[in-house]
């Protein structure tokens, strides 16, 4: 095994890491609190919402990462312990208060997560009995149980487990995610946790995972929302027993690849479980001047509401997809600009140097009719690219975000 | 009439403009050439989009209207002359010559503006034509006609005039916009037209015109996408003999007055016309540290698909507002802020201090059963404020916008 081992959709816990994953009673019948524990104290990073409201566990795991280790990590889902003020501050220090009683570990490397309801306070009694039955069920195996306590308006479970060699000693890299269903009837949040047995410097890891977090889940959207509690999580434990990987080195690239894929691939999943999504949309934009203008040009593309109507309704509409790079804050010369639309079913050009192109009608329609779309937009005019991914706007998004609570 | 006069829904041409409205067969059997045209040159100012891909037409005014005068504006509905390269800008250019020559004007003076399609080249025989049918028929009482020929999918007509006296001389001030309808199968567009006959400095007309479209048709949002066309101008030709109006005095503030309005006005005309809109929605950020985080938030709110979705579904989801204020750059204290909504049916706070208070969700679902809902969000930290008006998002914008093209 010299390369990734990619286990695509299985989440096999890394060694030294138990999780469990359980019904407390905060949402009706499935399982809301899980639990995330690594035997020995973990390497940590993490980054959470840039929004200014942030949920209670995001104020409080901010200040805690800063250390740059943890333990465990405990989520509730169906209340987000958002905009609850200093009872919710409070409610999620006892969150992780009751981890490290149970499980007789230093309570500052307890990290908290929470997604579901906004302002509604959480109901502790069975937050904390739910705690207690987390720890009681920890096991080498809880990881799908864990992944599936996490889930809210998730119509699949989000897993992906890498294998990589690092001089000779097998490391395991297993990663799950929540998102971007809209927590009835509040709203979207994502959660993503990835765990493994690599030794690695604190540095090492927090570079790695803020590049991945910013070329993977920053480069998603579903409808341009920003969640109070989106939070990603590592942990690196070490137990692998490889020689600790730093920075600058072949080892810490073959690292960053994994990790990359990883995040990668839960930042598809997410999308592809984007609310009343039918379509999913890869965005290459290419050859830009820079990698900023690269990135700002294919976010902004995923996030126009007139591209993700115009992929629902499979249409080649290459007009929405250049004004959105026009008001994308990226520079570039509109009058360069090629654009090809690609599935399984081929690959066209409908706009070359920034205007019409007699283009196949049909087989434009063809290609549109697919489940899964590639746009890539050439700027000619540098060396860099970026890929974000979107799904489209349907009229389910509509309806589910458009429901009454009741 | 010592105040301001509104004749809501009426365009009476002040003194000395004419204009024509009229069917070249551009669009299949609506009129869709527009002709304005001021006897005197007039002072001018103009204000376009910030779109990097900028269509033809606006290119060509973006350098005309520098020298702050023009005489006539010729508009054509049905393609938007964008992306079409360099013959584009040469077809611009010959429709302000056909005009110039049929009214022995000067060129330079004749702005342009396009509406509809993107990307396919301007039947230039019929616009031509067009404009020498809009010539023949220009008159005095062709405001109606010239603003019937810029609509596209708008489903009413948009139009308001003022009047009020500025030292004993009655000045009118009319104006016609169209928009946020989607020009199918591309993009939304706005356009405004504002003719006064007031006697104003270029200076002072310059400042009126773009801070009072700061404060309306920047702050308006159908679905945040920005077209490749939007453009607003006034002329203002002096005919109304009243002594010149300079920057600082009380008559540049009876001016203002009037122009706000009528840009107000229309803004919101073009908000409750917008896709698929069943509500209207104003926003109020009050009480903000500064001005930019007032309207930073304001802009937020009503781009939200979120809310707007909620809004849609008749749901008091204040933690989407509060959300949408978070991420929207304004700097502000998430645990002060006050949430409020109204509308004919009362008025009730659903959030208090960034956080859940109890209210009466039987008046709230009452309250959001109405088509015009208005949003305050109190920030409890300074003097300023700002208005944003904006839609919902139905299932019906999915379908307009997700229909293809045939």
């Amino acid at each position: 095994m010299e390369e990734l081992e990619i286990l695509g959709g299985s989440i096999e816990l890394p060694k030294g890491f138990l999780a469990s994953g359980i019904f407390a009673g905060i949402k009706k019948s499935k399982k809301d609190v899980a639990l995330i524990y690594s035997e020995k104290v973990a390497n940590a990073a993490a980054v959470f919402t840039t929004n200014k409201v942030k949920a209670a566990p995001v104020l409080l795991d901010m200040k805690r990462i800063e250390k740059g280790i943890a333990q465990a990590i405990i989520i509730n889902s169906g209340n987000a312990n958002a905009c609850t003020g200093e009872k919710g501050f409070e409610d999620a220090v006892n969150m992780a208060k009751k981890v490290s009683q149970l499980l007789k570990i230093d309570e500052e490397n307890v990290l908290v997560c929470s997604t579901g309801v906004i302002g509604a306070p959480l109901p502790m009694e069975k937050v904390l009995k739910g705690i207690e039955a987390a720890a009681e069920n920890l096991s080498t195996e809880g990881g799908y149980q864990a992944a599936e306590a996490i889930m809210t308006t998730d119509t699949f479970l989000k897993g992906v487990t890498a294998k990589f060699v690092i001089e000779g000693k097998i490391v395991t890299m297993t990663g799950f995610a929540k998102g971007s269903g809209m927590i009835h009837p509040n709203m979207a949040t994502m959660l993503s946790f990835i765990l493994t047995d690599a030794s690695i410097t604190k540095v090492a890891l927090n570079k790695a995972f803020k590049e991945t977090v910013d070329k993977t889940y920053n480069m998603i959207s579903v409808d341009g929302d920003m969640s109070t509690n989106d939070t990603a999580v590592i942990l690196a434990n070490g137990e692998a027993q490889n020689k600790i990987i730093e920075e600058g080195t072949h080892e810490f690239d073959v690292f960053y690849k994994a990790l990359e894929y990883v995040n990668k691939t839960l930042a598809k999943l997410i999308v592809k479980d984007g609310e009343g999504a039918t379509k999913f949309m890869e965005v290459n934009v290419i050859n830009a001047k820079t990698e900023k203008d690269a990135r700002l040009a294919a976010k902004s593309i995923v996030n126009s509401n007139l591209v993700k109507t115009a992929i629902f309704g499979e249409d080649a509409n290459w007009g929405r997809i250049l004004a959105a790079v026009g008001y994308s804050g990226a520079d570039f010369d509109a009058s360069r600009v090629d654009i090809y639309l690609k599935s399984m079913k081929g690959e066209i050009k409908v706009c070359e140097n920034g205007g019409y192109i007699f283009f196949d009608e049909a087989l434009a329609k063809e290609i549109l009719k697919e489940k899964e779309i590639t746009v890539t937009v050439d700027m000619k005019a540098g060396e860099y690219s970026a890929t974000s991914w979107g799904c489209d706007l349907s009229y389910d998004y509509v309806k589910i975000n458009g429901s009454y609570r009741t």
